[in-house]
């Protein structure tokens, strides 16, 4: 059994395993890769390059393959030049794709060098594809066999080499377009002499090459098969989508969702140098600084009023809090219909009659609740009444808000997982300050 | 090719089928049961209910199991009761444990009386682990054999019928202990007397029943092999983890996630009833608001400062916005540390020096953009100075907040991802409002 991560973790940092890197090198001898890229990233920078150094030439194209882009380039930036040419030895097509991004132009040049000529056929293949497709993600290990062939065939192609994640033969015709699949399961009970074609699956999912990763990735899982085939536009199989690779791409789908909602990606690096770390975020927090001063903007146009009624500044987080929670509470369940493809034109004006309704309860409760704890706080009713109607209001707005925006930025091809709080909240605010400081110029003055 | 979802959808909310389900359940018959589960999520109740009333009934347990609970349950309330002997005829363990929190106790009752004296058996099996271990969730469709067995049984076994996503056999002593995991490809090479156990693999990961959904989805998902078998403490066997279920876990692990940070949960249905909707969002906005009147109370104590300089009051949300944001960038980073086993007690100070360099870094940086700003726009000079310094110091408290809020309701066993973000934005709201209205009545007034 594996050691548990937190546990070597902590050997290497206090340097428990004393100055001999045999010992650990010896723990990590038994280890997968995967392992080990977490390892590694879990490494502040300097203990990283140490454990990073001690590595088998052999071993360390696999673990690169399995790491995150940005610890992945720090470990790429500091290996010796005359490493690449062992750590390149074995590496195919699939591999130079994953590191495409974080080697260096002279790298990517010197590993392709080392493909053989179909290695290279592949790697021409699938950078035709963005990597935002399925076609750049295609695995080659394969069992093929022409259309007419018989069990007989297929039970010598099964004795060679069985892939990994592969249960079934792909048919094809004479110019190589994608005919029938077979399962593996089938040819055991098989005469020798019958067709392949005739044990085939009625009905299969062929993956298209310009596919959407996510959406490929699912039908790959709910397929019931460990693999299924993916073609070009003119049918032509291109090579295989299997379960391992569609569960990486959906894993990181999700991971990228969740470091997008606070303004990252996925790439990140616990332990990134501190200005690269410093720049990745500071976008994001100039983006908020421009919506927070717009915010300002709009309670300023209130000077006046704050001046006269202080009561009101010192509530006003209240209302922006209680919009902004509704809203993204709505747009959490919009954002998540979208990518599953559950929301759409034809049920969007009965989510929203729905998320309105919803909004108009809690809307109307927590207007309530809070325009009675005001009103005993201050001692003053009408303030009371000022801050009920604008809670009211800007929960209501919210749930519009939360419904409209992330539909209409999917519509304009923003990712909304990643813009769609910003720009909720920044409605939320602006309505909220006018709605409360507005009723309160009305009211209280 | 199955019917894109939302064109299905939009032809059945806008009744362009006709008053005809005939022509609607045709389409329905040719696809799988995870599209019928995505489409009936997909619908206001009332189209929900029609659809569901005419999918035949020997395919509604299917399509059940596929849904997530809160849809699911609206369909469960709505079956006759004379249907439930048709719907429960072919119900297997997996499928009961499955639907278990969603169905009433006399359902579950009449389920498990149809289950067979081995299915359960399995059922009790598994309801001796809570749904967060793995043991709940054990396939039982697997090839097995004793330890002494040899290539031509094996070949035997595989001619019967193969699982779904099974690409070993396990053998197993006497007592049922798991002994050695044989891949089905090394039987095709070998010869009929050998034994398996001599062609079984080197070493096999196994997983614990009470071991984590999670981490055990992962070790499946990274084996290479296709299922790992799952034994008790005394390692006997009770099943495999397949790497269907395994992305389906990990699958819902990351959606709980991204709902868990508005507050809801991952099951939460598109279209559900308002008043169900509304009480399940309804404790969020509560403690949110809880936290919101807190920040109140401390802006409160500065009441007389703020009737003096009411630029104080306008600026406020740039202070408080800027801590929100930086902090939760951190607070992003360390729940996906946290999940993975990447942050330990080990790396947690080397964590805390870089995350306080960058917060550093970026509240120099816009601590002075900001003072600029608002020394323009409000023309004075300390004011400037007192938002900068007010900026830099929430800022930094936010990255010190991402680090160990999220660090310490991990020790708690509270889940950071569902409640890391309300009290991380406590905090900066809190310290950014001090700080800022504090130096204001320092050198303001």
């Amino acid at each position: 059994m594996a050691e548990p991560l937190p546990d070597l973790i902590e050997e290497i940092v206090t340097d428990s395993m004393g100055d001999d890197p045999a010992t650990l090198l010896a723990t990590l001898a038994g280890q997968d890769e995967v392992y080990i890229a977490s390892l590694l990233e879990s490494l502040p920078v300097e203990k990283r390059l140490a454990v990073w150094e001690g590595i088998p030439r052999d071993r360390k194209l696999d673990v690169l393959v399995e790491m995150r882009s940005d610890p992945r380039e720090i470990l790429i930036d500091n290996t010796p030049h005359d490493e690449w040419a062992s750590i390149f030895a074995d590496i195919d097509a699939e591999d130079l794709l994953e590191l495409l991004d974080s080697l260096p132009k002279r790298l990517v040049d010197m590993a392709y060098e080392s493909l053989d000529s179909k290695e290279r056929k592949y790697f021409r293949e699938a950078t035709q594809f963005p990597d935002n497709q399925i076609g750049h993600w295609v695995n080659h290990e394969q069992l093929v066999l022409p259309s007419n062939a018989k069990v007989r065939e297929g039970l010598r192609l099964l004795r060679r080499d069985i892939p990994q994640h592969c249960d079934s033969i792909f048919l094809v015709n004479r110019s190589g377009q994608f005919s029938a699949l077979v399962k593996i399961s089938h040819l055991f009970n098989a005469q020798d002499h019958v067709s392949l074609f005739d044990l085939s699956e009625e009905s299969v999912t062929t993956i298209q090459g310009a596919d959407d990763t996510m959406n490929a990735s699912l039908l790959v899982q709910r397929s019931g098969l460990a693999s299924l085939p993916v073609v070009d536009e003119n049918n032509k199989l291109l090579g295989r989508l299997d379960v391992t690779s569609a569960s990486e791409l959906v894993n990181e789908f999700y991971e990228r969702q969740v470091m997008a909602s606070a303004g990252m990606d996925e790439d990140e690096d616990l332990f990134s140098p501190v200005a690269k770390s410093a720049k990745n975020r500071a976008l994001w927090l100039g983006i908020n600084l421009l919506t927070a001063f717009l915010a300002s903007w709009f309670i300023g146009l209130f000077e006046g009023t704050l001046q006269q009624v202080v009561a009101l500044a010192v509530l006003m987080p209240v209302v922006a809090s209680m919009g902004g929670i509704a809203g993204s509470q709505t747009l959490t369940l919009i954002v998540r219909g979208l990518a599953l493809g559950q929301v759409t034109p034809a049920n969007l004006r009965a989510l929203m009659v729905k998320e309105l309704k919803v909004g108009g309860v809690n809307g109307v409760i927590w207007a309530l609740v809070i325009g009675v704890v005001a009103y005993f706080w201050f001692t003053d009713a009408m303030l009371g009444l000022v801050i009920c109607l604008a809670i009211l209001f800007n929960i209501v707005a919210a749930a519009l808000a939360g419904v409209f925006v992330p539909v209409i930025l999917d519509k304009l091809k923003i990712d909304p997982a990643l813009s769609g709080s910003v720009i909720l909240t920044t409605v939320t605010d602006i309505v909220g300050f006018v709605a409360f400081l507005g009723l309160g110029t009305l009211f209280l003055l």
